[in-house]
Order: C-alpha cells, then structure tokens, then sequence
C-alpha cells in the first residue's frame, strides 16, 4: 500500500481539528471522506489518499464521516484489525462498511438542518442517491463542496502523479486502437449514444493501447476521456506525460486536452446521447451533463467488457509471462524449502526474497498487488498485510500462505500457495486437500456457453460444505492484460452475475479455507476461458502445489490425475527455466502421487 | 387442460371477424389477448380461456395480438408445436413468446395513431409499461378498454366458477388463519405499510385456510383480498361459495364482500401506504390506487416466502400423502412392467390407469397438473400433452416418461419417473445414468444457510455438461401444499435468484435429457429442505427408479450408497400399503444395485 505510517491519536486529533475548523468556515457541520478517487478503482495516487492521510487508515476500502461533534469510520471486513490497530477508537467509531450502514449511520445520526458536504468529484451517482436518501430521514441536506477541504488542510500534500506514458505495442495488445475504437463505436452506435464519457483507468489505457504509473499496483495513468461515435477521443490529462512518440502513436484521431478542461468540454455534449456508468462516474460529471441538457443514457462502460476478452496475442503473452513467472515463483518455493528450517525466515522476509526473484524477470514492471505473506494465524487473515508489528517468523508446525503477483509488458499474475513449514498436523492435510478438491473441480469444469460465474461457484465450495465448513470471499476475479489484477465485470461467485464466460476471459481459481487464530489455505491459480465442444478453463499459473499436504485417501481418481497431469506439466515447462539446485527440487516437488 | 376442442380455421375465422367488428364499434385498431386471467396464475378458470376460445390454442402461456388487417399468437416456446396443430398460421401468424418479442413486433408494425386496446384486468403494470414503450416507439396508443371485447361477442361463455369453499383444517395447515395474519401484519408494519392487496389466489387460499376448486388442477376460488395492518381482512368473492361453517371458520375479522366491490373498495384506500406486487397486480388495481391517493409500495406479496415454508405439521402430511402417492405409482409401474409386452398400452391409456390408481387414496382431491405420459420421440418434447392425434403405443426399445401428480388434502405431489419398455439401447443407458448423477447430486447436496438454487443448479448439469450436453428447463421449482404444484420464490435454476433456500420449504429435483426425435429422459423427486449442521434436502418423493437404465460403470461409490439406500426405503416404506404382486415386482425393483 502506498501509505503505511501509523498515524498517532495526536496527529489524528490535529487533522481532525483543523477538518472541523474548515468546516466551521465552509459553513458546514460534516463532510464525507471516502477512500476512492475521481475514478473509483482499487489503488488509488499518493495524492489522493485522503482518507489515509486523515485517519490513518490505510485499507484499500473505507468512508469516514466527520461531524463537528463526532467522527465515523466504516471499514471494510476484510481490514476490520488492521483498522484497530490504525486509529485511535477513542478518536474516532469504527462501524462495518456496508452498502446500507452509512446511509443507516446518517440517517440515525444528523439532526435536522444539518448539512453534510460531499466531493462531487470523488462520488457516484448511486452512492450520491443512496446518501441523499437517508439525509432525507434525518431532514439533514447532503451539499456538494466546490473543493476539497481536505486538500486545503493536508499540508505537503504529494503533487499529483505524472509520470511519462508508454506505448502498449501491438505485439503486446494483440489489436491496434483504431480497431478497437471501430469495434466500441459499432457498440455504441447500436445503442443510438453519440459519445461515452470514459473515467475509468484501465479502460482509457486499454483503449488507447498505452500505459503509465501514476497508480501503485497498475500501469495506469490519471485521465478521463470521451470517446465520440466518429471514432474520435478526447483524451484530458496532465500533457507533460505525453512524448512525441505516443503523440505520434494517439494520432489525430485523439484530441489531448489539459485535464482541467474536462468539466468544460463535458458542455460542449449539450443535446447529444451520452452513455455513462451511473455506479462509476463522478456525480460531478453527471450534473455537468444534465445541467448542459445531454441526455444521460446510464450503461457499463463500453470497453469493459470487450477489455475482459483477450486475444490470442494477448493469451500468448500471459502464457510467456506466467512462464517466467511461475520459475521466479518455483525458484523462492525451492528455496524457502531448503531455509525454512533454519527458523529464521520471517514474513517480510520471505515476501521480500520472492521479489527479489521476480526482478530481473524479462518485461517484469512490479508487484500487481501488495504480496500477502502470512505465516500460522495470520495466514486465516484474507487479506492480511504484514508490518513490523505483526511480522512473525516461519514456524515449525505451520501453513506458510503467499498470495503475490507481477505485472509484466505481457501479462499480469496472481498466484496464492500455501506451504507445510516442518510436519503438517492432520487437520491442515485434512482442510488442504478440501480446498484443492474445490480448486480442481473448477479447472476441470465444462460448461455451455452463456453459463456464468456464479453458476461455477459451487463446485468450488461442494467439499467444504460437505463437512459444513466454507469460505468467506469469492472463488475468482477477472484479470486485466498488463493492467489491474482486479478487473470485471466476469467472476466467480455466490453473488449472482449475468456475465456470461466467454472465450479469451482470464479469471483466478481461488477457493481458500481459514481456521482463526489457527492457519490459512488458499491455492490460486488464473485461468483463461477456452472454447471447444463446450467451453472449460486452461490453467494459466505454473506452480507446484505442495504435495505434503494433500491427503490421497479422500481424492477421487480424476483429481488425482489433475494433479498428476499439473505437476508433470509444471515440471517439462519450468525446468529448462530454473538453475539446477531448483531443478532437483522441483522433480521431486511433482512426483505423481 | 380445460379446453382441448380444437377450433377448426373457419371457426377461427369467423371469431376473428367478430372480433375486429367488435373493434370498429369500439373505435380502436387492435387487442391484445393474453392467456391469464385476473389473478396471473397457471390455471384458469374455463370462464377466463378467452384465448383459447378465440384462437384454439390451449397452452398455459402465449398472447394473441389482432389488429384489423392482421394477427399473431405469440407461443411460449414449450408450445411450438402444439401451437401449429391446434392453430392455422394461414389466419394467425406465430412467434416465439419472450419478454420482449411482443413488443418488438408492437414497434415494428404499428403505424402512427393506431390505437391498441388491452383489459386492464388482465396485464399487470410491468407487462404495461412494456407494451406502452412499445407503442411510444411506432407512435401508437396503447388504451384500456372498460368491457372485455372477447367477453362481448364469446356466445355461450361458461359461467365464471362458483364452487363451494372448504376449510382447510388446521391438522393440515398447522397454523392458523390468525397467526398467519399475525405474522403478515408484522411484516407489513416493519415496512411502514398500512395494507397489502393480493391478488395471487393461492395467497388468499393459504392466508385464511380455505380452499375451492373453481380452477383446474389447483384448489383455488376466485377472490381478491385486502389485508390491514390490523390484522383484518377485506375478502372480496362471489359470496354464494360461503357456508355457514366457513363463515364462522373466517370469523369477524375477515369482512366478505361481493367480488364486484374490490375496485370501490380501492378507494377507501387513500392516504394509506399500500403494498402490492407489480408484477401479478392488475394495472387496473393500480391506476385505482393512483387515483385514490394511496401511497404506492412496490414489493413481493407478503404471502408468498412464509407460504413457501412448511410447517412441520404441514411436512407430515406431506411425507404421508407421498407414501400413498408413490404406492399408487408403483402399482402403476409395476402393472406397466407386467403389461408393456402385449403393445396394447398407449400413451392414453397408461396416464388414464395411473390416474385410477390414484382415484381411491384417501384425501385425494384431484390431478396437481396434466399428466405427461410419453412414449419416444414424445417423451422428447417436454411439456408435450397427449391427444388422439399424438397418441402412440409403448413400444419395445423405446423409452415412457410420465411426469404426473395430485392434490390431497395434506399435500400436494409431482413425480416423474423414466420406463424402459422392452429393452434400452446403450445411448438410452448412459443418458439416464448422467440424469440420475444430477439427480442424486442435487438430493445429496449439502449447503450453507443463505444459499440460493440457482447456485445449486450446476449439480445436477455437471454430469452432461462433461458431454457437452444440457437441458432446456429449470432443476426444479417450488411445490404448494394442497395448492399449486408450482409456487415461488425459490427455485433452482440457471436463472439468477436471490432467495435463499429455507428449511421447510419443497422445491422439485427434476434433471432431464431430451434426444429430439428419440427419446426424453426426467427422473423427479421432491425434496424439502432440513437443517441440520448444515442445510440438506430429504426426499419426499418414494417410487422406484428404473435399474435397468443404470450403467453402474460410471456411477461413483457414494452415487451407488444413494440409490441402494433410497431403494431400501422405498421398499420398506411401501411394501406394507400394495397388494402382493406389486410387492414382488418392488422387492425386485428395488434390489440394491
């Protein structure tokens, strides 16, 4: 994450003053601070890490609400602890974050006549609804502010990124822009819209095959765009990013503005059908539009969905990257085998080694997400993040969990393996093998086209259920080409979705088992959506599977043979790519069982 | 069915004529004709068929659309070829019916300021705004007419049904009447409604435990009701179906008003806060409310998940009414296994036997649907309804599938089983055997609470999608006691749904496989759901299951442990309620495998 220091209650206390004070002066008695930015994506720029600045929250999701005489902050379950350990209580309420909790939190908190101000910038249309709804309750007014009254307080704020953007060559992208653009504006001409206002990064970036890294975790850079039904873009940001040579590659069909110009040209839409994504787009945006009499035509991105479906180009890119990724990730496991004994292993140090091993990897661009290393108890954390405080040695006895990934030029990674550190206890073998019968029945599955996510989901929790145990987070999220690790709108969930699987779609396979206070299991790899008589996944991750903690007894034949026909895979394509010393290791890491 | 004349083209012309006369002197260019009545149930009343009447076509869902130079009958897709047997295209031309193909048509072959009448009674507000937005697009009017056309020029018209209403005792609905209001009220009241309308008949039938039998198959009456948040019941019928008893039964607090006064009584209604579902409630019922001042709240009837979770009373009558249920079935089978040599059986013929096997059980009250009684390439057609025109003989190397159930007064049952006549081919073996795999993995299934059947669903495709192979319907769907054979809100199927399943409530486990051409496969069992550890399902259903269509081959352990187990206890449980011979023929039947 980008923000890390723990802020003291007496600093806490500072900047909640000095908000108050500002709103005394913007006469207003609240102000909602949500951890997003202007394009509501997972990581956000330094610069935007309001939340984290104030409260000393650093959890990728969350809201404060901030009265004169009180404060909130609602916290995603996944960061429940690491919330408690980030800020003060007495300082400020922790509540669960929850689509009704904060508008329930308003609605039974704010008196009559109070206003509570919002950035429109940094607001949907449906979170501005559903705010605006449970104000009502209270007979308090929810006021957009014209500026951030956090940006007024936040003293050495870092200046906004602005980091030089790259071209996405063709070899890469599989598909020139223009075809791209061809393809959207086809869409968008079926649905009679004249243009469609594009805010969300990877969608920008993928559209105009270029990249950036203005954002942590992604190679993407900040802007908005809109994309006309000629086939044209106008494309705001910050121009100094823009070399000679992507100027030359945008062309002349992509207007590049100042970003400051966006709200203006949003003007020049008067009269024109304009589609936009009423859960993504900055509410701003939406008055802007009506104010200018557009008429709003509420509809999902149009990039997202063809953004899901890969090329051959790009599936052959993932394939090479997932090769080099997978002996990077084979060279630490071997080598965590040979030194885990010596106890002196600890999680960051662990974390820090496969990173290591990672770096010299060809078109190897970062980290896609922060690594969860989580030894024993801190493994059964989800989505643990290891810091001094809690950093803790791998011990004999336990399950070791890694969850990491890259970003390479040609392919993004994600990939979880949970490993025996010294002698398994038969409950672990036990749970392991029900999670890695869940992760196999999704790698073999055969589904008709038009079949969803959600319908795949069960397969993936049948043997825990049998035993009544399960699961508290999807089994699979769909990944980005050389951008976010997390991209939709396909996955593989309870939730129910419409998405269909198509062909070219890569998701992960990520059933998990977490016993608190014990250990964690999760085994994860991503796969892609192929075609054939009917449509089944081939599995993209090379990794051997740790053998030690499978119990055969309670496998059935066709499993076995997954397994089998992985490791022996596995082991043909990554050892040519490993030094000798992994080599041996990895023949013997996948021996058939 | 209730109607099965077919209408010869020249009737059909000449009502058609009547019709479009009717339309002049009503000065409007069309009609649309829906197949449901008032209450937008299954079954309706032989009063209420008008479009079967109008056009000879008898399936339970399709809508007729007669403009003065033009008419099409839009067929639920089950109804393809029943349609084009009972239905000269000449005169109509068919569509496939689907949520928007009629209203595509509407946009495509109105022309400006024609004017398109349609019975307020009979649409429901979400069906009307389709067909308005339609009509907005070819420029046409969509207006309501205040008499029905079809009721103005339909010569000899049956009565509307007056049977007379019974009480369902409360040794059969375990609950009463009161503590049901009670319990509705409280719904009502934590939502802020003032009052609920229903209209959905099965509703009020279980609301006060009363049933009827003014329609088919389903132990229904008539009626409308309004329920307060006092727990008193405005009851809206033809009032001669009252005894005495059932008068006093209802009580002071049920109020009964003659049917013709429900749409007045709307008006009493102003200022109140008024629940109703807009997806069954007439638009007629709504505009009234509008009118009046009420304050529209939109949800599902309140009625609907409490009725769908059977009291324990209430699942043992149901488990009783299975016993004999599935002795009679097993007599049938049995004498079918005895008979099906001689090539005297016909499809008729069989469901008319089985139909007299039920005839005598106590509580009997009726058929719960049509039977379907199948022999080959019929068997492949899945809603198929022999007639004499379709009737054929059991043959030997084909396969019978007969889907048939019945009303009792402590339940309602639907069972489908599939008979080898002479011997199976390979094809026929190895088909049925991956039905049954999802079948014994959907009652094996074992589940957290809060989860859905449409997440269930993929257990009972998994086997033939591993060949590519499907079924067109759902897995299963909910079952009423002593009410319809069909009731919401859960189901299981691909289609996503929120509800999650509940102990108590009985939902159909019915996989199947459909050779065009050649043969059908469906093996149904109810289930209900139980808690335990977990949630899981217990069948209810107890009849044999054809072991000469089993490969055993591909059968896994615990798939054979669910069949020998099942078959032991169909055996032991119904062994004791037939005669000798059928007793022998089960003995065998049910042979561990």
């Amino acid at each position: 994450m980008a923000l890390e220091t723990e802020i003291k209650s007496g600093k806490l206390k500072m900047r909640l003053k000095s908000l108050r004070q500002e709103l005394i002066r913007l006469k207003i008695d609240g102000f909602i601070i949500p951890r997003t930015d202007e394009h509501q994506g997972e990581y956000v720029a330094p610069s935007s890490e309001r939340l984290a600045w104030l409260t000393g929250f650093t959890g990728s999701a969350g809201v404060a609400i901030v009265l004169t005489g009180k404060a909130v902050l609602f916290i995603d379950g996944r960061y429940t602890l690491q919330a408690k350990a980030q800020v003060s209580e007495d300082l400020i309420t922790h509540y669960p974050l929850s689509t009704n909790s904060q508008a329930k939190w308003i609605s039974e908190n704010l008196k009559p006549n109070m206003k509570i101000g919002y950035d429109p910038w940094l607001m949907t249309p449906t979170q501005e609804i559903r705010y605006r709804e449970a104000c009502k309750i209270s007979k308090a007014l929810l006021v957009p502010v014209a500026k951030n009254p956090i940006d007024e307080i936040w003293k050495n704020r870092p200046v906004p990124p602005s980091t030089p953007i790259i071209i996405h060559g063709i070899e890469f992208a599989g598909q020139s822009s223009d075809s791209k653009r061809t393809h959207i504006v086809e869409l968008l001409q079926m649905e009679g819209s004249d243009a469609a206002i594009l805010t969300a990064l990877d969608s920008i970036a993928w559209l105009l095959n270029i990249r950036g890294s203005d954002i942590p975790f992604s190679p993407l850079f900040e802007a908005f765009a809109i994309i006309n039904n000629d086939k044209s873009v106008e494309l705001f940001l910050d121009k100094t990013k823009l070399t000679q040579s992507v100027k030359k590659h945008l062309g002349i069909d992509v207007r590049c503005h100042e970003q400051e110009f966006f709200a203006q040209a949003i003007n020049n839409l008067k009269n024109k059908t304009v589609r936009l994504n009423l859960e993504t787009v900055p509410v701003y945006i939406l008055r802007q539009l009506e104010n200018a009499g557009a008429k709003i035509q509420a509809g999902a991105d149009p990039c997202q969905l063809p953004k899901s479906i890969k090329s051959s180009a790009q599936l052959n890119g993932v394939r090479a990257a997932h090769l080099r990724d997978g002996a990077s990730l084979t060279r630490f496991l071997a080598w965590l085998d040979a030194n885990a004994a010596t106890g002196t292993i600890t999680e960051k140090s662990a974390a820090k080694t496969l990173e290591s091993m990672r770096l010299n990897n060809k078109y190897y661009k970062g980290l896609s997400f922060p690594t969860i290393s989580g030894s024993g108890s801190n493994g059964a954390i989800v989505h643990y993040s290891v810091n001094s405080k809690t950093d803790r040695n791998l011990e004999k006895g336990t399950l070791y969990l890694v969850d990491s990934g890259a970003q390479y030029l040609d392919g993004t990674t994600d990939v979880t393996r949970t490993i025996a550190i010294g002698t398994p206890t038969n409950s672990m073998i036990h749970h392991f093998t029900l999670v890695l019968k869940g992760h196999i029945a999704i790698a073999i599955a055969q589904f008709p086209k038009g079949t969803t996510g959600s319908q795949l989901d069960i397969l993936a929790r049948r043997a825990l259920w049998e035993e009544g145990l399960d699961y508290d987070h999807g089994t699979g999220h769909g990944v980005g080409h050389f951008l976010g690790v997390h991209e939709g709108p396909q996955r593989i969930s309870k939730v129910p979705n419409k998405i269909a699987l198509e062909p070219g779609m890569i998701i992960s396979n990520e059933p998990g088992y977490y016993k608190t206070g014990s250990y964690g299991i999760r085994i994860e790899n991503l796969v892609c959506v192929i075609a054939g008589r009917h449509l089944s996944f081939e599995t993209l991750t090379l990794a051997p599977i740790d053998r030690r903690l499978i119990d055969i007894d309670i496998m059935e034949k066709k499993e076995i043979e997954w397994l089998n026909d992985y490791h022996a895979r596995v082991c043909k394509e990554l050892s040519p790519l490993v030094d000798e010393k992994t080599k041996s290791w990895l023949v013997n890491a996948t021996v058939a069982l």
